[in-house]
């Protein structure tokens, strides 16, 4: 038995979205963009995907965006809306605990004489709305806030930014990424002001290769990348047409949300109960987190040969953010951990298809891994 | 019976893709950076196709960086080896031909300041080695050239540019779009001192949603996209696995290139003696383009009303690139040619499964249009 518990990196392809894709390949692989019947029945399954996002999203068809991931659909968010207002004010406002395609272009825009603030987080790994109020300002082009931190969950307050924006005269922007809430918690961008979003096909049983961007009908945003017409030429190239049906299907399958949630919620709360009983065990996570996500440490037992030995005992979580390779975490770092938290910390990360049992196995592995790793 | 003779715009993808994507998203779905049994398969699965592509191309596996398709590796060969390189040069040199993902850029380019000499071409959809020589000088950073044209199938003399580039003492760096070289025509881009160079896999009956760079080993680039560490930063993001582990697949398949390229050339004859014997009908390739590619003109009879009655037929073909959605062709107009035959233009492109009943119920198809559309 495998216990998968790195639902956070990636998540199994449902059965639906496999099948959509094998259709889409042996039976309707046109390119979307010729004019033919071949064409006309892939752009259908195109559009279809799209109507299926905007449903989920409770938004208008055009304003779906496909792109290849999440990674570039937060480039191209971020760079398209600074490039396209770049007149209007030089300031940028994120948490310090973005993912790295937010954050290592917070760098770069830095580099290129933009004023970059990274707001610090409270204790719940959250930003202060009051730092946020105290940021923004006429000259602050764009703010871009996660919706759930990717290695402790935290859920950030990005449904009460826009108001602030506006109380402030400012003419920022709102970016969300919202790769690790999609399907998980509810996001209905217009309704929460929210100008550009992000979402993830392979965070949600559906395949990698595909993710989009929300911008809200009216939001301008230059491209990065230039080419066709495709995606109304703000993301040119072929659509990946097997990954975007797939990721369309895997949208049709997500439970309701309310409900799953309190299921694992409860799945959350046991576990965490179990994991207390462990000696030397600390919560990174705090209860307000999103419950598919539990951040822990066993200081004093560095990560890596955690790691290795919980796989070898089928047991499959990470460190962090699976885009780190085993780095230092800076999100627990900017969280103000210790070394010795941070260099022993583990990410659990759940989808619905977890179990409990799959949870024990894990809990048994540590107890497993104390014992062998401490001999040492 | 379908006749698809769209090949250029894409490709079926081959049933042994289809089984290895599925093997990856069934079985094999971790994510490639994640450091568990799950993540090692799938980074296997990922260094496979590498190694596969690698072996294709006679150069090594640490020279491939997979990107979400060819238009994105277009993006990322010309911006990122300008934006490395800004300093030793301001001239950049391209096909007045070329596909727009490397049109598009180059306009941008202009547009920052940069000359961009836009080489026009012979009356075989060429350009002159004479006039690459002539404008090649020290201060030109880029030379990007296509190896095949996607309209007419012009085999362009991309394997002799560097050594004119060499010769006049230039810091200049080559790429090569391949797209529609790429399993059709020899490419060994060290051999042909190549030093960028793009691939993408649903033109080879591969899924959409994957492509490559080939970057010489040696030669560097700025990335484009910002992120995590995959592709070693160059081209970040969750690696598209099951439609690179397709595409990896889709090259295992591809036939020996010149055995291949002979059946073509005889297919493609045969077709040209019957073309010639449809009254009204002119031939916009010449003899020595690939012979996957041929275009054609049914002057008085517009490409779009012709595209459309054909596929009533049955029959897919295009006018022209399939990104841009039936505007006019400015690669027809570049080579020349006057608007009868351009707003008059089809592309019939072939694959190594085309037939000649297919083609022959093109030609069919050309006649019951002709009847039809000059009776309106």
């Amino acid at each position: 038995m495998i216990a998968y518990l790195d639902n956070s990196a990636t998540t199994k392809v449902c059965r639906e979205a496999v099948s959509k894709m094998c259709d889409c390949m042996e039976n309707n692989w046109g390119n979307p963009s010729s004019l033919h019947i071949m064409g006309i029945n892939a752009c259908n399954i195109l559009e279809e995907a799209r109507e299926t996002l905007a449903k989920a999203l409770g938004c208008q068809k055009k304003e779906i965006f496909f792109t290849s991931g999440g990674t570039e659909a937060n480039n191209l968010a971020i760079k398209g809306a600074v490039s396209k207002n770049r007149r209007k004010g030089r300031k940028i406002i994120a948490s310090s605990i973005e993912h790295p395609s937010v954050m290592n272009v917070m760098d770069m825009l830095e580099r290129d004489g933009f004023e970059v603030v990274r707001l610090i987080c409270d204790e719940n790994a959250r930003v202060r709305l009051e730092d946020l109020e105290r940021e923004i300002d006429e000259n602050t082009i764009l703010v871009s806030l996660m919706a759930v931190n990717n290695e402790v969950g935290s859920i950030q307050p990005f449904d009460k930014v826009k108001s602030i924006i506006n109380k402030k005269g400012s003419p920022a922007l709102l970016h969300v990424d919202a790769v690790q809430a999609f399907g998980k918690i509810p996001l209905k961008p217009s309704a929460m002001s929210i100008d550009l979003m992000t979402v993830s096909s392979h965070k949600i049983h559906g395949p990698k290769g595909a993710g989009a961007l929300y911008i809200k009908d009216g939001v301008r945003i230059n491209p990065v990348t230039l080419g066709g017409e495709q995606e109304k030429q703000i993301r040119p190239g072929t659509e990946a047409m097997p990954a975007i049906a797939g990721f369309g299907e895997a949208i049709k399958q997500l439970p309701n949300i309310n409900g799953q949630l309190k299921k694992m919620t409860t799945l959350r709360n046991d576990f965490l109960l179990k994991l207390e009983a462990v000696e030397g065990v600390c919560i990174n996570s705090t209860e307000d987190a999103l419950p598919y996500i539990v951040n822990i440490s066993v200081p004093g037992l560095r990560s890596e040969p955690m790691l290795n030995l919980l796989s070898d005992m089928g047991v499959c979580v990470s460190s962090g953010s699976a885009c780190a390779k085993g780095h230092k975490s800076y999100v627990l770092e900017a969280l103000g951990l210790d070394n010795g938290r941070i260099d022993s910390a583990l990410r659990i990360s759940m989808s619905r298809y977890t179990t409990e049992e799959e949870l024990d196995l894990f809990i048994k592995g540590i107890q497993t891994a104390q014992k062998v790793l401490r001999r040492r």
